[in-house]
């Protein structure tokens, strides 16, 4: 949708494993043409766009290798990159120089072609984790597209990528799932959903986040995101025993502590409207 | 302001520790007159509204007994409510009748005079948690200057308000704090706030609260909090073990439970803008 706003694409093929998904789409002019048949849709393609679930990589690579001519570029949008890179190895075999991997930082709760922003790149990161065998051409091109979107394009390494990842995105999606549960298991949870407010709406707002998605998400990054709650817990242990020692100071300590680190967070990272909340 | 904004008070008397607050205060609009002499203060005055961190209140309300005449009411904010009764029935003793304790549901990240909204309160709920010695004549004055302020006023036993509040409040901000003081101890850790994006932003938006005011409510309600972060953890340990044993369906199971609840509590409890996101 942002590279058809700025009419940088003739024709945006859409397949979708749900026909009602495409049918939105079309209506909503996200695509130009709804297709159910990989090999049609791949004839002259200059790229392929791969926005699934991380975990149907292989089968959705594997689907359209047969089809896939040399002039066509293929790249994702997953937001795990070693699991991906595996799947694309083994599915695109020796097409996998065609292969440019990468993540957009952008992304919303709400999900399906009616949740798509035009905007939604803009001044945002996109990770690119380059092959080996990718040629410098096809790096450039995919990363020129996501310039196009009014983006700032990143290179790292692939473990790199799944280690920062694991922490500032995958950890706060299962801690927000985990709080909703834990208020869900009160046995008047009621009373509990009715006094909750905005403090509880923005901390939770990830966890309307497609559970399909981050199941993928969570296995295919399973051993940093693993990492990654171990030493929350340890986190969650120094604010404890603060509290069961009723230790003022050391709780005054850490909570000052992370409340600076979020407030230099947002004036080096994000842009701040006049409440000094990030926009 | 909600009540100046309506012209339903003649004249608010801002006192405060921090005499540059008091200034700005005035200059916004928010108080008539900065006093630093509690006895000026307090003749003829209909209404004391205490607004500091919780573990002031006692030391606060000791100050203002000997000049607390018959007709004056005497309310509070606070978050916790046990601690803050307690508290109150230390300092104003044979007054008592007088503190009728309250918890608006309602607040902003950002703190100080140019955080006051008059709307703050408007579709809100106020809990109010009577004390046996409270004429029905204290409770409803303050309960309609609540309403009047166009919140909804419900009433609470002070020990069903603490536990509720202790996890649909309390924990998630100590879990925001955390989260990121959880980034912040990443030996590189400035790649990893580079890479936070509005996920991360929205589940630490309320560790931009204040450090102080969090201590007292953390230690205040410590242990309802305690039973929370107990609860809570339990809930992170069924995820950990699910992603040990890389079992899926639970995972799926365990994210679709809260995003289900989630999207159920938006609709039951919460405005719903287009994008399905509360406003």
């Amino acid at each position: 949708l942002a590279l058809k706003s700025k009419a940088l694409v003739r024709q945006v093929i859409g397949i979708d494993r749900d026909i009602s998904t495409l049918e939105q789409a079309l209506q909503l002019g996200v695509i130009d043409v709804a297709c159910n048949d990989l090999k049609d849709a791949m004839v002259d393609a200059d790229l392929v766009l791969l926005a699934a679930p991380v975990a149907q990589t292989e089968s959705i690579l594997r689907s359209i290798y047969p089809y896939l001519s040399q002039r066509t570029i293929v790249t994702d949008v997953g937001s795990t990159k070693c699991d991906v890179i595996a799947a694309a190895k083994r599915a695109l075999n020796d097409k996998i120089a065609q292969f440019v991997p990468a993540h957009p930082i952008a992304g919303r709760a709400v999900h399906g072609p009616q949740a798509a922003l035009a905007t939604l790149f803009s001044g945002k990161y996109v990770v690119v984790t380059p092959l080996a065998e990718n040629s410098s051409g096809a790096i450039n091109y995919v990363a020129n597209l996501w310039r196009q979107c009014e983006a700032t394009v990143q290179v790292l390494e692939p473990l790199h990528h799944d280690r920062i990842f694991a922490s500032v995105s995958h950890l706060p999606h299962l801690l927000a799932y985990a709080m909703v549960n834990h208020i869900t298991d009160h046995a008047d949870a009621f009373d509990y959903f009715k006094y909750a407010a905005s403090g509880f709406r923005d901390f939770t707002r990830i966890a309307s986040s497609s559970p399909e998605m981050w199941r993928d998400i969570a296995l295919a990054n399973s051993d940093a995101l693993l990492e990654e709650l171990n030493a929350y817990q340890g986190q969650l242990r120094q604010i404890i025993e603060a509290l069961q020692q009723r230790h003022g100071d050391r709780l005054l300590s850490l909570f000052s502590k992370a409340q600076t680190a979020r407030q230099d967070w947002l004036l080096t990272h994000q842009r701040v409207d006049n409440d000094g909340e990030s926009v």
